[in-house]
């Protein structure tokens, strides 16, 4: 399922020569958030417990790198980035009620619903005070545009489950507002520097990308295992949320097999059976395969974007982090 | 209890020259939040209905006349005040799981604990938003600051429970970033124009200022009944909530007196009578006394940074404004 010619990479090899910037960037994040005030630094210590790849951090520094970089600023802007998908997990969590993430207990589960709630807002104002320290205002607005966004996909989110007249259209808002706006904020700021032309390339291969993203993730919930991912297969559906799979799958379903997924979604607690059984449905239909499909389109879409910047190793390796998104299997 | 010799006010008279520029600031608040998602245009409408007295937005036009104002871009930081101070109290409802705030439902208990945390971070974030359409960074380097102090002030809040140990010293930590903060915020960016030494007395005066909004919001606790305030009496030992009254009562007891705050703490839900025999204890004690003493110490503090400024009606009304705040009933 590659899109053009380029060998799909691991995350790892699309690090490596970041790995100096990189640690520079948890470094940051360590000095931004820190506190005087004992319990937010226990929290904190929690929290980068369960810190995640820094997937967006390396999107940023390679369009930084793109863009005429290394600039001393987007290590900042790199940590801000993070920690604003930090915090953003931190509510998200409370707000899903969810017990682990990435295998490790959540901040709501292992303190409480209130300090996960309080914890997220400390991390977003700090994100705020550290862009404003930088001294310009354009970061601000790129990223305070996105944060919104994100609150938006995140209310449309709460509004998709449970809904079989959830369409395509409004899957392509909710995702682009809760995933792709962030990824495609993260590329922008790294290209700050650049020609305007160049930093809107950024922003729409940053939108591309996050598209894909949310797709494959979306997908995994169908075909990954526990062991693959980290999360039960099928865990959308068990929440009820309805995603692309499901509404393509849809219309072309017998009648038996919508009242099977209209069941799935009345039973407050769907058993393994009922899962395998609507993934089964939903994979007859071709539900995986149109998604892969669209998340292939937003691949050569992606990969276009890049033809607005100058051939650069960095340039490269935002063309491989396309295959590497599309191809992962966690 | 008036400090020096102004006649205290009532807030509508203290408002009354502002009646224009205030419902500017509302016209502008609803600008600020409007969104084309019909459901966050839903939770707005309910917020709008349990609105209060723009009390900030009061203090912060009144900062701008004292300092040369009316300037036009005050209208839009007052907005941008309160809706710091509305999206702090869609949190706070939902970490205390309030039910009712100025006798209206909460955002919590009338959609969700979900749509809270959302619809909080939206706020927020269009917050943002706005000051960065202002096009100057200092606002934002006073709001982000301001802001995350209040989320310390929460977390030390949700520390403070139950805690006999809680002394003076944190009290005063508490409350100056859970409420005074905003409050000296306020009328700091009232003051932006001015000189530094007029914009700090102002961020001064609204510090002090807000230690009185606090420490008499306890103390009407143990004072007001719930015909008066909306909130019935002794809520806060209710809900554990040490504050100053008992704080300088509890040394001042005979030990059978502590021992029955002791026992208040250790009931799930105490009582009437409990709460009575408490609030009874901490009038002899002299806790009420002590609490008003403070008060009126930062009255005096706050009128002295008022020197600073030039007289003005507007300076005559910022110093009504500390009556205002020490003879409120409600």
């Amino acid at each position: 399922m590659t899109s053009g010619s380029t060998i799909p990479a691991t995350l790892a090899e699309l690090q490596d020569p970041l790995r100096a910037r990189l640690a520079a960037v948890q470094e940051e994040l360590r000095r931004i958030v820190a506190a005087d005030f004992s319990y937010i630094s226990e929290v904190n210590s929690h929290l980068f417990r369960m810190q995640g790849k820094l997937f967006r951090p390396t999107l940023l520094l390679l369009s930084d790198e793109a863009t005429g970089g290394p600039d001393r600023r987007a290590i900042t802007l790199a940590a801000v980035v993070e920690l604003i998908h930090l915090a953003t997990l931190v509510h998200d969590d409370s707000v899903d009620h969810s017990v682990l993430r990435r295998g490790m207990p959540t901040i709501n589960s292992m303190f409480s619903h209130q300090v996960s709630v309080i914890m997220g807002d400390y991390l977003y104002s700090r994100a705020v005070i550290e862009l404003v320290r930088l001294d310009d205002l354009e970061p601000l607005r790129v990223l305070g545009r996105v944060t919104n966004e994100m609150t938006v996909g995140e209310m449309r989110q709460l509004l998709s489950h449970d809904r079989l007249a959830f369409d395509e259209a409004a899957y392509d808002l909710l995702i682009r507002a809760k995933t792709a706006s962030l990824i495609s904020g993260a590329c922008e700021v790294g290209g700050l520097g650049a020609p305007p032309d160049q930093r809107s390339a950024l922003a729409r291969f940053g939108d591309a990308l996050g598209m894909i993203f949310q797709i494959v993730d979306d997908l995994l919930d169908y075909t990954e295992d526990a062991a693959t991912t980290g999360k039960p297969t099928g865990l959308d559906l068990r929440e009820h949320k309805v995603t692309l799979p499901l509404i393509a799958a849809l219309p072309r379903m017998p009648e038996s097999g919508r009242r099977e997924v209209s069941q799935l979604m009345a039973t407050e607690t769907p058993d393994d059976a009922q899962i395998a059984r609507v993934i089964a449905l939903v994979t007859e239909a071709g539900g995986l395969e149109y998604a892969r499909t669209r998340a292939q389109a937003w691949a050569q879409r992606a990969e276009e974007e890049l033809d607005h910047l100058a051939p650069s190793p960095a340039r490269d390796a935002l063309r491989a982090s396309v295959a590497y998104v599309l191809e992962r299997r966690s």
